[in-house]
């Protein structure tokens, strides 16, 4: 089995990183390939942002499908999901998605820390949209853009946890969900600090793949998602 | 006051069409310009198409939104439009949008008729994004793509009232939206054939936008809607 | 065009000034025609105020109907709005619904400012009668009497500006309605200190009348909206 | 203990009537008045009689509140109840709220058998009003007046009974609230006929009436309902 | 008229007082009978409590529900209610279900104070599965075990006007339910230092009971309540 | 890694052949355990045989969960679930719950089709708890009890795909859940019939529990699930 994890942004900087992380949380049998975009952001931080990915992580997808098993399109704000999903009838998923749906096992609300304090809005919609919004606590933003977050790790461990020991007492949150995937790295230690299961969605939207692949599931093209006609698209060579 | 109409697709085929339609409807002192893509897909109808339009909707809307006073994305679809709110404080309307909240006015419960029999997921979808779910009587797609609309209009008339009727007396509909621009000039027949208001969404959102302009109300940046940092995005020369 | 805005209040003191300003709220074109009642309510603060107002609103709108082209009834309770549309064919908007539909276009949450402390419970159930609920981040009340409102308007504002602050701050509105048609004259003042877009609920209700009119739209009478035996009513012969 | 039923149509045809079936339900202690009125509608079927009914229910609970337990208006529409509880601390109560409350004790799902066939509408606003409306399975009118529910009771039996067969086997309605209060005399025939429980509104609103008594709960006033200024009220002299 | 009120705790402690106390709540035709288990927890503070209660709640109205009207399960988890429902025809009702019922006709939002920090999930979860979660305002636990309810009478009550403060001024409620069956005798008190009306749910849900028999209302078998085969339990020979 | 599939009824008939079916569903390294009740139903299909067989499983939990990685309570209705993780810091699973949470990620509504007529109550109130309502688009039954579905495969099997495609075509459905975990053997014949995505919910279950031991994931316990005092449970002597 084969997972292909498409970063959302322009770089090579955490291809690596992501990859060896990555194949560290799945089976001994899955191989879990990660590829940036040469067209794009290089970060998603705003709707602007997310329009621009969305082009070339499509193109990526649409090379790349025929030879894995299952997409992950690894950025929080889960871009370009619904589009890729028209495609491929591989299973694709959004960390957003599937960290959220985790997260109902484990208790009766979660909240979301993401990088930056405006993101309530934003979380809140794609609760809306998964139709959980009942159970999302709230989201708390730290502040720390994209690319810093790496920068101090240990202060940006301490503001996750702030922000995570806010939602737990004052919003009634049994579950952090981390709001993105650059966090990945810091999970560990913000574990260590909190007594509430912490979700790092990035190894936990691989192993759902995983999961819905051995299950052989997909989602169905025919109504919500549909076959997209390719030669109606006009000017995009470097497609 | 000029009101930017952005028609989200390829080609001038519709172009001056609709300024004419659209300057019809406006007041004497609004000017309407209609622009087009150079990049993009020929009719928007899966996600596919709408995440390979919003590039250049997002051109345009910024070579453009200093010399307007309003900015229209001319498709049900409602494509971009979040995005376009990050770049520009001129107000951003979607067709969708405006039509289901204007339906709030004319009865309990509105239906949207749209092109393709796959509609319904996506239109509830928006109505749940609007947070109007609970007033959505139903969506029901007459079969007929975008491109084939205006082939044989009496049928498409018929198709559209026939759903409509089904819409008012199976689902309870008090109120009837045309699911997709591209039926503007339709809509003056499916009128004559109903006795229940029916809302064009083109004409409706253009109307919609000189009352924002002149109550003086745009979207404010820094929450839902941010500044996005032009720099970040790669690749996009021809932007 | 001539818009019909029924004050629901007795007296005088506010007609002209109503007029003039929503005469210069509407296009060149119409005409602003503002009524009060001669029985009910002297202000309207409570169900009861607007039981009583209720029956001459729809003497007046009976009375003037067939001379006008749309009707508000202007207040922010709404007053009266599903009984006229029983017994007109012109759109009846009121202030609430219009502004809260509006809002929707200009960020993801709204809150409401209004004069008395106790309303959080009656806006509430404004917007859950609209569908609206989960785009209402909160109501405040500042505590000043519909009568007292222009006494010290320095005074108001501040308050006005406080209490929506707090939305901003606390409750994440990105939208603020004034919840009260009376703080028309101070809306101008409260924009200059607010950087969250300030709906008022008279000019936006008027220019959606005046939008309604131009798109030809109108609620149909037959299932929300009957159409009345008057005859069955007894005892108002002063109707 | 005394219950004032306060019969919101002009006329004196079913005082009597009443007052024996509901002295027939409440328990020996408990004294039933019914008290009709004088101006109003002779029948509420639409929003615009009910708007003409509120001002007399209103007088007529000023007037009676001083000598009774609790008060009834004895009406599906539940008109004027909110205006009520703002003039008295005895508790006041309309039909369909208590009726589908009740209902919540009774099975899953409730449906509405109404007298008109355009009901739906009406009866799903008040299951949103009491935030019920996820209980409600359907609303069903079978089209005869209220001043013709008794000409010929065994046809209108026969149309409540189709009415709810259809609701239980189309809509998954587990109970059946009758959604008037004119049909009370037909109940026992109903249910004869049904094997799923029917909720006869104006019994259950007695005795909900009657246990509020007992257990000594009544309404607060201070938020959602307030105190009215009966001085700000002009021209209703005849109250 | 016969109301069995099954306490679900081993011991007999409370049987007497709680007798006394329905006895005296009840119209003077009823006979109030309470039972205890002989095998299950002490007390309900847990999902794992509550599964221990249930096979012996079972037993006991098996028993006895031929000789009774209606029936009552004593404690605020409304433990094993829907059980109960498939065995026997009388009415079966808990104390969190009425108490939130009767409160929708007293204040637009109400609050339940209980006895652990912790239960605001688990009130949330009931409101939710009731369908009337748009009316809790909130639930606050105010950490005292059940059994030690009574002990310091005087400070539980300073405990329970506390907390009620908080929902009344904080999270806008207007009624507030005891949430939980063993502050019965802490009521009175309770009430004299608050203004807003308050819920002792024991004695709401057996005035409902008397309500429920005496207009010959029962829920139904065959859709939400099945008839359960006796003979399929294996190895309950003390049932 | 080892999981604890407890299947919730009498009798060992089912034990081996679940036991293959979910070894075979596993990764190499993950070995199943099934366990059965000595006391309780023989087949689960009201509430209850529901709540005669909490009490087992949780012996049985007890028991067991020092040994094992994660639980499976392998019944749709989710039996003591939440009881389940009160007593173990160890993951447990419900299939109905597991299987809506995946449902979410392969289309826009999803459909169950479940053993008796009479479950859509049931599933909504399932869905409802989950806070995912919105997203189900129909339960419905096919009428054959669990002790029967292996009696004629090829008949439940085209039971199964009659109604799945009642809830694609009529429904909207765009996923179908098997509503028993007594479908497993069925289900890969009821895929070959249909074109959306069917899950299997026994084995989704499994995968699920899987993932979260791998990410390192369990419920925490203080909130929605306590630690309950064992030694207040009296008359158990044989759990």
């Amino acid at each position: 089995m084969k997972i292909l994890v498409v970063n959302p942004v322009v770089g090579d900087q955490w291809t690596e990183q992501d990859r060896a992380y990555l194949q560290g949380v799945v089976d001994p049998g899955t191989e879990v390939e990660v590829v940036g975009l040469t067209k794009g952001p290089r970060s998603i931080e705003t709707f602007y942002d997310e329009a621009h990915a969305a082009p070339d992580i499509l193109r990526v997808i649409r090379e790349k499908e025929g030879e894995v098993s299952a997409i992950v399109v690894n950025c929080f704000a889960d871009p370009a999901v619904d589009a890729a999903r028209e495609i491929t009838d591989k299973p694709v998923l959004g960390p957003a998605s599937t960290s959220m749906s985790i997260a109902l096992h484990l208790g009766a609300k979660f909240s979301v820390i993401s990088i930056l304090p405006n993101t309530a809005a934003c979380v809140e919609q794609q609760a809306v949209k998964l139709g959980l919004e009942r159970r999302l606590a709230s989201a708390i933003g730290i502040d720390v853009p994209v690319l810093e977050l790496e920068k101090d790790p240990a202060k940006t461990v301490e503001a996750i946890v702030r922000a995570a020991c806010t939602a737990v007492e004052r919003d009634g949150a049994e579950v952090i969900i981390l709001g993105c995937t650059g966090m990945a790295t810091l999970a560990a230690e913000v574990r260590k600090k909190l007594d509430v299961p912490v979700i790092e969605p990035a190894a936990t939207t691989v192993k759902v793949a995983e999961a819905l692949v051995k299950l052989g599931l997909h989602h169905h093209r025919g109504r919500s998602y549909l076959s997209p006609s390719f030669d109606k698209i006009v000017g995009y060579d470097w497609l």
